[in-house]
């Protein structure tokens, strides 16, 4: 699982910061989280594929999460895009991206599938065999959800060395690595657990962006690999949260910890701060492995 | 009378070229001619005083000449931003706006006074005193005009050494400005043509983008200081342009020599050229006078 954040700073696009866009490479996935203006120039930038997008996910209608979407769609026209783009935002999303289209008379070929969402609940809005997403209701000014990305339990792996010591035939490995249990050369059955290996552990990461500080969100979250949460403001400026609906970085850091997360990355910076250090700084108070997002970064996870 | 390029490649921005939008500086007005995505950046990059832009002028809206409108009018919000601004586009771009801010709960806390064009003839759009600007309606896939920037004729400035030669009092002088005629010390009339002094010739600028070929444009630019022509291909591809009613850099010399133009300024790029330097070649068979459009280039008209 490798995420590349894009853009993570909040408000408006700058010369050299960029509105929220972050791409998620998952089990074959590229799943483009949040697109602020200039998302589809940052792409090119960091040479992520513009084939391989097939599922948009977006958190909020403000204009540093989503005015990039329209000029990403008609890119992907102008590419002779003919696969399908799904899209899972709010309510409107809809509406927004079929008039821009309308007033252009530039209808894509290709099927455009929107998933729109107004549901104040978690709910899974995607799901194949090797991943899931479900979202995360926050609380901002807007209708807003968080997105939690889980790779499902790979199945269990052939240990080798062990068949090969029960004296298990190779005709029965493809068997055995379906779940089915072995059976030596004497006929007695040996548990399938014996004879194969736990897989890697799958891995979660949930986006949280934007919110004020909600604690109703640490169950959605619990344990998860890395968490996104954003981090507007310092405390000196926490009296400003509740109107905007932000959070600080000691608070990101406090739902991390509350979440047993076992990483925070900061994000959604203001640019009011001379350093995106001192939100490391911050948080770490509370929560120890704090990483900071930035442009162009790219987590290993 | 100054034009600064912030953009003038055609289709989607890239990593290094930015989608169309110019800003002209004529007599203390900063007016803004399109707005693709990622203007608002490039209007930082090239230190153009956002509180001086109170006039937008769209030509169509196709994405790399609208996407970046409601990111601007946003980051005016954020800018704190008081003065009205007026957004002059073809129908449809109102509801276009108005839906984006809805959605995002984010009413600008300034004025927005939209003025929606849809006449197929030339009109005057905006007027004060010293400028006046017309739409040039264009021949585009979808509804578009270009726009003519004209300065008006200034008054005749005082020959302050025709006046003494004639040995006329400087209790005249405000008079004479305003157009008056003298009156020497012997009480003859001193026409005023004779102590004052021409003005400047007053300047004008065309902004043709985007447009197929047509010569009916020729009489609503006659004699124009700089012509903006789009010029998406060079005459090799010249089979593409009733398709996608774009033009080449030849039809847009010969648009330029029709019209007497001073100067043309070649645009909108497709990018799948090597060098803009054959697009001036091109037209420089047709007209001498030819400059190339580039990003952030700035002319001292």
């Amino acid at each position: 699982m490798k995420l590349t954040v894009l853009g993570c700073y909040a408000a408006t696009p700058r010369t050299f910061t960029n509105p929220t866009s972050q791409v998620l490479d998952i089990q074959n996935h590229l799943f483009l989280i949040d697109c602020g203006e200039g998302t589809q120039v940052q792409l090119r930038k960091y040479k992520v594929k513009f084939s391989r997008i097939n599922h948009i996910f977006i958190s909020h209608l403000h204009g540093d999460h989503f005015f990039g979407l329209p000029g990403l769609i008609s890119t992907f026209r102008l590419l002779g895009r003919e696969k399908e783009l799904h899209i899972y935002g709010p309510k409107g999303i809809k509406e927004a991206i079929i008039l821009f289209l309308k007033l252009g008379d530039s209808w894509t070929n290709y099927p455009l599938v929107f998933h729109e969402l107004e549901s104040k609940e978690p709910e899974v809005i995607f799901e194949d065999d090797k991943v899931m997403v479900q979202t995360i209701p926050l609380d901002h000014r807007v209708y807003t959800n968080g997105f939690l990305f889980q790779e499902k339990e790979a199945p269990r792996t052939l240990d080798v060395e062990a068949a090969k010591k029960y004296g298990i035939d190779k005709s029965q490995f493809i068997n055995i690595k379906k779940g089915k249990d072995g059976v030596d050369k004497n006929g007695n059955k040996i548990p399938n657990r014996k004879i194969t290996l736990d897989p890697p552990p799958p891995k979660s990461y949930a986006f949280c962006s934007d919110t004020v500080y909600r604690e109703h969100i640490v169950p959605n979250i619990q344990n998860v690999d890395a968490l996104y949460h954003e981090s507007t403001f310092l405390e000196s400026e926490a009296h400003l949260c509740e109107k905007t609906k932000h959070s600080t970085a000691k608070q990101a850091a406090q739902i991390a910890k509350l979440a047993h997360a076992k990483k925070l990355i900061l994000g959604h910076y203001s640019t009011r701060y001379k350093s995106i250090e001192l939100f490391r700084e911050e948080a770490q108070s509370v929560f120890q492995n704090v990483e900071l997002a930035d442009d162009g970064k790219m987590f290993d996870l």
